[in-house]
């Protein structure tokens, strides 16, 4: 019943017997599918954690080494310093220092308003700019990363452990906490990297990020109004509808006097910042506006002192430097849950964006950054901080940046920028007694307005509608429930989208271009032509449980359709099924049993089934499950093009 | 700095050109690489739903018919009935009567056994065998299921309630929680099919089926050792533990009459069961030895009633149809939220049941069995079944088999079934008054015994190492925790499983098999050898934000380690990195940031990149982003062969 001798008079050999033919190779050469070198369990799974755990191999350079060169690699590769400082000269020296100071007159003012940001003391803000640097000049291996408290960090420890504890009316319990959640995100990062487990931080894809970080700013933005309009009483919630009612509610409070410089230094923030946008060169316009700012907005206030009431300041600020903190790490209690959870959320956040900015600029010079080396820094960085009165801190994107374009060669751009947080500790801090705090939300606003990136959110509408999905729930999300439920439901989106992909695959059917052995989709490719008698499937993606029964009935569809079709175009009957296994990187039991079964359901209907270039792991599980007996030697082929000539010269050898 | 001509001199032409020339076609044809047909976003959304919820193309059959045929395949669609119920011949009926017949032999028993282990009246379960069989042999698509209670759903009901609500003391709550599960897994398992989410339940793949069954089996035949003692105190929790303690603890309640008679049956059944499955022609012994065992025990108990004592009974039965139970229906109050638990943990358990029995001897006998309809089949039955003294019924696979081996030929031999249940509900029920509770216990732990599959856990151990690790996972899952939460983790480990594939694809360099086009993975096949001046890449994954930073890392150290080798051993340097894109099946848009940061890597370091036969949606993807123009006419090939062809003969004419 195999074959229907009295339909095959249409039938032809595909012209890659021809083209076999000529160029005077045995008619039908069909290659061998072989096995991989085989394995014992324990050398897969070797090999397999290797892949999953050191997929940089770190240990490459230790290799035929002296011991000596070894233990000179091996503080190289813990301490990066030891691998530039002996090389380290003036005229680097001269780079790092312009850049340094460059980026301590964006790191003082923004340090002092990501503290506000994370409802703490501006004096914190400036010790977080002044220990964990010197930490990461040590530690880390990025070039260019200007290291501090950064807002989405300040803004998400703020905004979490504020739901639960009073900044204001439990001051001491809410200073703790913060520095235990800081401890804890230095632990979490550090043990990422530690473990090798940085890839957990490739789950917060693009998508998830650009709309939670616009979402971020939206809410972070009209928080800022508090100190813009000048409202002294204003929610502590961070979900969109109570800040609103909070802006509005409370119209009496404004102050105009407040309004009209806040809104001047806005705008000229935003002017400065737009100004180096546009031409990269003056980036020192932007890196310098917000000290002008904080200057001029300080000498205005103690000027107008007398005339003017209602804006409010800073006020006091003790001299000194970074008092120890460990006596207020807090390990027990109702509130260490909250503080673990905050310290887990902000540290990753934290760690995602330190990574991605010390990527962007290491591939920008052409050098690579290590991620879990990177996270092992950060995190021993916020560990050693969170002692020493500092919260969490990892590189920021707008300072590095400026860094970047102002020069910096080595980190010792952060060793200069701490110095100057040093001097300011030690005696500048009484000046910013009279600072407004609009400037403060001045800079602020200016600072997480670029977080809202449009264009890369219509770019992902336009490319791919789910990642636009997962961008808007984390937008969303964000924007209305909470931050760690946003992230959550955009990295559910992004997970769910995986699933997708593997639950209902693509299937197409491929076509010979004639003169060639290439096979391709018949609906994408115009030449491609369908070769009687055969159908030819193309599956791409895995087989796994979670499609195998779908991928069971397409198949069986793709066969009824070409029956149908064969049947009213009077053509030569379907003989046989090639499945190009090229695309299905895995499979599992499941999805073994579906192509087991699927040919004893084909075989009933007397038709073949051979598979197609199955790749290693594949063919090792075929060859473990006893299927490939089942097939025999017919069964499997290199190619789709040898498989097509073996299997018509067979035809054609028994009539 | 492209080329480095002093070092080109080993370079040759590979065997593909040669090749390609003597088919006398131009030296070095180009095919291009086609975008697919062009749809808008609606088309695209469009036939990316129906994939996902057709996949089967249901209405295949409605195209091109007058109305009346269109009429007449609705209803047969719907109603699968009106498909066989025209064409049922005599023979079919004296079939379908002697294997309704046999069924009905195993079902009595197995209802009252089945029913006991929910904790629920023993009529319940001879009432749960006559409403849904008839509902079923309408509705139902499959001609081989028979249909009733089961065991695995009977057991997680019983767990799931008894351990919020007493079955003895609290009796009327216990019964409404019941039948209210069982509408809202009949809710659930229509709403699934009619929603067409079939594919829900092959999350639950066939390895957290083994492990899960067997850990269930294990659970329910160590209770049952309640009835074989003949203990009166026991324990209503599930864990192993506690179900131990409960044996050994309660020693002095052993009874020896109780153990001898149980212990005999048990012997006589686990025979029979023996018997059946050595020669499947004798399916009869085993089918009829429940009956055999209940009547011969009972008869036993009325003889011995005077002389032995301490041997339970079922007790009074009452005469009599199923009782309407709409009105115990529960649809408020603390216990609802226990009750959708149990219901969807049931539902999706018996559903699982149901499809892989019918589909399993739907295979057998080669016809369809459409999944989703037959969801809304057994969702419709269980709604039905709770309106009338019914609990969760299914397709069970031992009545299945025994039904199929008996020669059922349709649906109707649900229909005599129904109808033997019927005249034992209506007559024969006082005749279990003296049914011993242990023959109770022998029939349900020698229908459980057969869900230990250990030759296919074993079988998951030697083909796939990640599936034995939820198979295990949910057997202690279950022995120790809890069904839902032992289910839970098994889920939970097989997606970790694919977001692992995915996370960590494979990759590896593909060499030239002489005398051929074809590329293979050097390690796996020996003939493949490397071209001169070319890294071939194969990635065998999309290309996702969970690995896009782990593959361009990887491909990186791919050319590190390439350009090493070439150092050390003088070979012609690399120039060109060929990343074979057959098996990236997708990409999304940190992939398409990747593969643009790699070229752009490359190119500093004079390094060509170039993709070979990307897939149709990743082509579109690539095009839709505007990366395709940065690569240019010269970045894409249809075929590595092409490819290097090509690059090579350009890199000849500009020596």
């Amino acid at each position: 019943m195999v074959l229907n001798s009295n339909k095959v008079e249409n039938f032809s050999i595909p012209a890659v017997g021809a083209s076999v033919n000529a160029v005077q190779m045995p008619p039908l050469e069909v290659h061998k599918v072989c096995l991989p070198p085989s394995k014992t369990t324990a050398q897969k799974l070797r090999h397999r954690l290797s892949e999953i755990f050191f997929p940089d191999n770190p240990l490459h350079r230790f290799k035929n080494q002296t011991w000596l060169r070894k233990l000179v690699f091996g503080l190289q590769y813990f301490f990066p310093i030891f691998d530039w400082a002996p090389n380290y000269s003036f005229e680097l020296l001269k780079s790092d220092v312009v850049s340094g100071v460059t980026i301590a007159s964006l790191a003082i003012p923004q340090g002092i308003s990501y503290a506000k940001l994370a409802n703490l003391d501006p004096r914190i803000g400036l010790y977080s700019s002044f220990v964990p640097p010197l930490i990461y000049s040590i530690l880390g291996s990025s070039r260019h990363l200007a290291v501090g408290p950064v807002s989405i960090a300040s803004l998400v420890m703020g905004t979490m452990l504020s739901e639960s504890v009073s900044s204001t009316t439990e001051h001491d319990l809410y200073l703790k906490l913060a520095f235990t959640a800081t401890f804890f995100a230095g632990l979490f990062q550090a043990s990422l990297g530690f473990l090798r487990l940085g890839f957990v931080i490739d789950f917060l894809s693009k998508a998830t990020l650009v709309g939670f970080m616009a979402g971020a700013a939206v809410i972070v933005s009209l928080q800022q109004l508090k100190g813009l309009l000048g409202i002294a009483h204003f929610t502590t919630r961070m979900q969109l509808i109570p800040v609103l009612s909070s802006v509005f509610h409370r119209i009496d409070e404004w102050s105009w006097q407040t309004i009209v410089m806040g809104v001047a230094f806005l705008v000229f923030l935003l002017t400065t910042r737009q100004i180096s946008m546009r031409k990269p060169k003056l980036f020192w316009i932007s890196a310098a506006a917000p000290l002008t700012s904080v200057i001029l907005s300080t000498l205005l206030v103690v000027c107008l002192k007398s005339k003017v009431h209602g804006i409010q300041t800073i006020g006091h600020l003790r001299r000194g430097l970074n008092p120890p903190s460990s006596n207020m790490l807090y390990f027990h209690g109702s509130h260490l849950a909250l503080a673990i959870k905050t310290g887990l959320v902000t540290g990753i956040l934290s760690l995602t964006e330190g990574i991605a900015v010390g990527r962007t600029f290491a591939s920008l010079r052409n050098y690579q950054v290590d991620g879990n080396k990177e996270m092992v820094a950060i995190g021993l960085m916020n560990m050693a901080g969170s002692c020493s009165s500092c919260y969490v801190t990892t590189g920021s994107f707008s300072r590095s940046a400026v860094n970047y374009n102002a020069g910096a060669q080595t980190v010792v751009s952060n060793v200069v920028m701490a110095a100057a947080v040093l001097v300011t500790l030690l005696f500048l801090t009484p000046l910013f007694h009279y600072t407004p705090n609009l400037i403060l939300s001045a800079i602020i606003i200016t600072a997480v307005i670029g977080l809202i990136d449009y264009q890369a959110a219509y770019k992902l509408w336009k490319v791919d509608k789910l990642d636009f999905l997962a961008c808007i729930c984390s937008f969303f999300g964000v924007l209305f429930i909470s931050v760690p439920i946003g992230l959550a439901i955009a990295v559910g989106v992004s997970v769910f989208k995986i699933l997708l992909h593997v639950t209902r695959p693509n299937t197409g059917v491929l076509g010979h271009i004639p003169g060639t052995q290439i096979y391709r989709n018949v609906t994408r490719y115009r030449d491609a032509m369908r070769v009687p008698s055969f159908l030819i499937i193309s599956i791409e993606a895995p087989i796994y449980f979670a499609n195998s029964t779908y991928l069971q009935e397409r198949i069986l569809r793709w066969i009824r359709e070409e029956e149908e079709w064969v049947a009213s175009n009077d053509r030569s009957n379907l003989k046989c099924v090639i499945l190009d296994m090229t695309a299905v990187t895995a499979i599992d039991t499941s999805g073994l049993d579906t192509i087991s079964e699927l040919r004893k359901i084909l075989e009933k209907r007397s038709l073949k089934l051979v598979l197609a270039n199955p790749v290693g792991s594949v063919m090792e599980k075929l060859h473990e499950s006893n299927i490939l007996e089942s097939f025999g030697l017919e069964g499997l082929y290199l190619t789709i093009g040898e498989a097509v000539a073996d299997i018509s010269s067979s035809w054609k050898a028994q009539p």
